[in-house]
């Protein structure tokens, strides 16, 4: 059995699927205890800086763009015309950051319920916060629920919800109640975006999710596959929810002349992302 | 920082990418060292059994379809009529039952250096042996680099190389001389697939496979992602080169028709996995 040598790690043990992954980091940057969750942030040996919450890896300086621009480039370049964006949860502002890269955008309303996390992103992720004072955006430390309770009728075009997993603060963020909101807040032809998962290892997760947003009254869904090295099995997962209309390919033209470089994601991408595998198709059947 | 609890882990440190990947154990099956290498198997709380040589992480019981799927069914359904076929290392025969689906395939020769790797399988992986008295199948332990050397002019449709890391044993089928003896083995359109490491994190390993595949005089070059869970990363490539001809798409009927069941692998899947993303792209324009 391979044994850790004197180097120190940051491990994550995911109890639901017997693994466990980590980064060495050559020292600890900083630690703050907020009212919601404890922050922490590492310098690796790899990856750049590593942010934990309440022990779970939640992002690092290296890797971060595929999970940011697949939560946000798919879900912008297949709505129509968007233009005022929710980010519910997002405090690193990566995703923020992917969304202001789209001159259509009008308005990004950002609810992060802790605040420390935008400090701590300011402070060892700046690249992510770079667009954080672009006039488009508003930064709000809120319950994200209650916003989207609380939100307009039919005032939003894409809400994207970039939540921790659905224990903690995020749980309330993954069930019918929440998703009847976001319904409520879209336009005609919104979309709710989410992350979802590892079909590796939450399949079930990923199936009741879906259901959820279907008896809530989403007309369509589709779900996303991309590689995430730092979470559990390395394989995630977002999924789209349309109100009011089927999904109908996305605006292809426009992703293919997009006016700023992407890491990850191109038209090739977006299109090879909805594929599914067999072992999917038939859970997702079954659900 | 969290901290493993009292059970026990089998766990592999990349030092390359300075991260650490371990499954839970429940109990250590077996181990024997061979003349080439430390074969040991385990039975894991949530994978089933593994498989670890020279303490590197081989295969699990439950996540191997997606290696074994993705490095058969793209190239025997891109070859237009493969009925001779050899896999290079490949001693779990996971691969092998893979493209004993086929029934156009008339011969598949595997070549293992390594006979313990099969004999550990039989016992541990007995699912992935269930083809290895098809009469059209024939297991040689033996060198898989002479073999190539060896091999008649022009007597190979398809060349799988299904081996470990390019570091000990598997070192000498990542170079020019090696893919020049398959190369000269192929038939006119004939096909050569290895597995091609992470892109997240051996890049540079894979622009040099490629370069040095059109440098023995392969014509065309086909990169294809999948996840991989117990590799490096989780995201894991293949790369097919082809022997006198550009790639021109799949048998994509054959494929939907396919008389054999498929965990993972479908059309879709087998169109998105060659969707490289931009760093990729960027990457081998480089190289």
């Amino acid at each position: 059995m391979s044994v850790f040598d004197d180097k120190k790690w940051l491990t994550e043990v995911f109890a639901d699927s017997g693994s466990v992954f980590g980064l060495a980091i050559t020292r600890k940057l900083d630690e703050v205890q907020s009212p919601f969750q404890k922050i922490a942030m590492y310098e690796t040996s790899h990856f750049g800086n590593l942010m934990v919450i309440d022990d779970v890896i939640m992002l690092s300086s290296r890797d971060n763009f595929l999970y940011h621009e697949m939560l946000s480039h798919p879900v912008l370049f297949t709505h129509p015309n968007p233009k005022n964006v929710v980010i519910i949860g997002g405090g690193d502002c990566g995703t923020l950051r992917e969304v202001l890269k789209h001159p259509g955008v009008e308005t990004v309303t950002q609810i992060d319920i802790d605040e420390q996390v935008t400090r701590m992103a300011e402070k060892y992720f700046p690249e992510l916060c770079a667009s954080n004072n672009d006039p488009r955006a508003t930064l709000q430390f809120a319950d994200g629920i209650k916003f989207m309770r609380e939100a307009p009728t039919e005032s939003v075009d894409v809400i994207i919800v970039d939540s921790t997993d659905p224990i903690g603060p995020g749980e309330g963020l993954f069930n019918r109640a929440f998703y009847a909101s976001c319904l409520q807040a879209l336009r005609a032809g919104g979309i709710l975006v989410q992350q979802s998962e590892s079909p590796l290892i939450h399949m079930p997760l990923l199936s009741a999710m879906r259901q959820a947003m279907s008896d809530a009254g989403f007309a369509a869904l589709q779900t996303l596959n991309f590689p995430q090295m730092v979470y559990p099995s390395g394989w995630w997962t977002c999924t789209l929810a349309r109100k009011g209309a089927a999904f109908n390919g996305f605006r292809e033209a426009d992703a293919q002349q997009a006016p700023f470089a992407t890491e990850y994601y191109n038209v090739d991408i977006h299109k090879a992302a909805s594929a599914l595998p067999n072992f999917m198709r038939k859970a997702l059947e079954a659900s």
